[in-house]
């Protein structure tokens, strides 16, 4: 393997960084194992809300409980056999409950809070609860300063978990605000893994909510783009879907493409020459020259990652070919 | 009935307080209702604590769930059909579980500190999370002021809920402290609940630990002696050992005798002439003689309180005794 950083949201961003965790694990037990492998996960805070007077980290956990083998997969998030007695007696309370916590996701919940309020920095919390939780991985939130995502709807602005959550995203997104994120700065944590990595990989997340904000944390961008690794992304965009969530019809909304070749001109159009590879799905095949003409080379790959032994392969598959990419940038 | 404050702290003034809900709703219910018949319970808050970054306060927390009716009433705290999610999750993260929360009252703990971190009372928190869960009585803390009982063992100081719960009162209680509670006032609501009681019931909780700092809150003796109403108290010990907890052996460890008799001599000592009626159980019928030497009037009772009926009824019997007592002081 390698020194890999992937850039993570939610979902699928989640997915590939346990497919890379799978992939080390295996290539370490194996007869091959060169060493100095590892992964770092860099995820989005954008997303963090305040709930009961809590700090809530939802792609974060995300990641963390999907490395640590205890997400509930079929849900898509929170923790495997959950109980909610804390969600029936808060709604007893009157305190809001359509963002769902189950219990032992609320004592994540209020463990991140006193460790935060005892003085932790978020990225301290992070390693502390996934390292309690046997993850291998290094989770890092893409910065210790609160930035908030919000959304202009046609009614308003709305926090961004009030748009995905609460509304389900049912209303067109006509803007996204980072708020925080002028005043924002990556950690050396962060600025260490990007400079230590041997391949940075922009996972299939929502380009404009999961990935911008990663991107937009000042010196974050350009980081990745003095770093000596190459840096690939993966199309979240699959035979002119998305896998799940708005991240197609936020694409529409800005005029581009609705396909893989769409996220790669978005992120051209962004950040120039910063991708020097792009992973589209097979059913994606024929967009790879038009892909290739905005810089990057293409890898086509099966990126459903349906299964562990699916997320394993794609993520060997993108190591092998992506680590020797030149850097465009 | 009459307009009833009791003092509670946690299971006997809590069961005690329990009756004299279920009585006020009975006489509510039926055609001899006069009307303005209330019930104020005044808990005890000197064993609160701080865990997990969440204000707990158990005795208030044992009273307005018992009357609410979703107390687990076999073990004696928290909620019935409690699910353990939560801390299990904690305990995984490496905090302290000896004091344990199930899930529902994890929640309950959340909320009361998101409330108290927002600006409001304990009082005023208290308040929203009874009337929240239906409770008829008004249940107020003792005051809105930290105070955090300390009790010195052989070994040193130690937090009550240390000495209580972590090491189950095992080691003798040498001393008691109340600390801040020079800076404690007593509430408005307090204070109110006091000038307008028909009658005012000591519960049979710990005298030290329970009703001590309810009772050495500034000012809040001084009110119970100034108020119209009788004051009378329910023994928690019965037969010579305390229905539950450590009572026995603190009243042991001060030299007084360890039984009704000897806990009408420790409040006649403390606050001279402030009971007017003292409740002893029909076993310690033979104790009234002395009893009554030292002021007080004796009911004697079944003070056991196994069921609703028991409760109930022993609630009503001391009302109907207690609100034509005599003051003494």
């Amino acid at each position: 393997m390698a020194r890999v950083v992937v850039l993570a949201g939610g979902t699928g961003g989640a997915k590939l960084a346990h497919g890379f965790d799978l992939a080390l694990a295996a290539g370490r037990a194996g007869p091959g194992d060169a060493g100095g492998d590892d992964l770092t996960v860099i995820v989005n805070t954008g997303d963090d809300l305040e709930l009961h007077g809590l700090h809530v980290s939802p792609d974060i956990d995300m990641v963390v409980y999907l490395l640590a083998g205890i997400l509930d997969r079929e849900r898509g998030w929170g923790l495997a056999g959950e109980t909610w007695s804390a969600a029936a007696m808060l709604e007893r309370y009157g305190a809001p409950t359509w963002f769902r916590l189950g219990d032992g996701d609320l004592a994540t919940q209020v463990r991140r809070t006193e460790r935060l309020h005892a003085g932790a920095t978020l990225t301290a919390v992070t390693g502390e609860l996934a390292a309690a939780l046997g993850v291998r991985a290094r989770i890092l939130p893409m910065c210790d300063d609160p930035v908030r995502t919000r959304i202009r709807i046609d009614a308003g602005w709305l926090d961004f978990q009030e748009w995905f959550v609460r509304r389900r995203h049912a209303d067109d997104a006509r803007e996204v605000r980072l708020e925080g994120i002028a005043r924002a700065r990556p950690t050396r944590e962060v600025m260490a893994a990007i400079g230590g990595a041997g391949l940075v990989v922009v996972g299939p997340s929502n380009p404009f909510v999961s990935i911008g904000p990663i991107l937009a944390v000042p010196g974050l961008a350009d980081a990745l783009y003095a770093a000596p690794a190459p840096v690939v992304a993966v199309s979240p965009i699959v035979a002119g879907r998305a896998i799940k969530g708005p991240a197609d019809r936020m694409l529409a909304a800005t005029g581009i493409e609705v396909s893989a070749a769409g996220v790669a001109q978005y992120y051209a159009e962004r950040y120039p020459r910063l991708l020097d590879g792009f992973v589209v799905d097979r059913s994606d095949a024929a967009l790879a020259a038009r892909i290739e003409a905005l810089g990057p080379r293409v890898l086509v790959a099966d990126t459903l990652m349906t299964g562990d032994g699916e997320r394993a392969r794609l993520a060997s598959e993108i190591v092998a070919w992506g680590v020797s990419l030149a850097r465009l940038a």
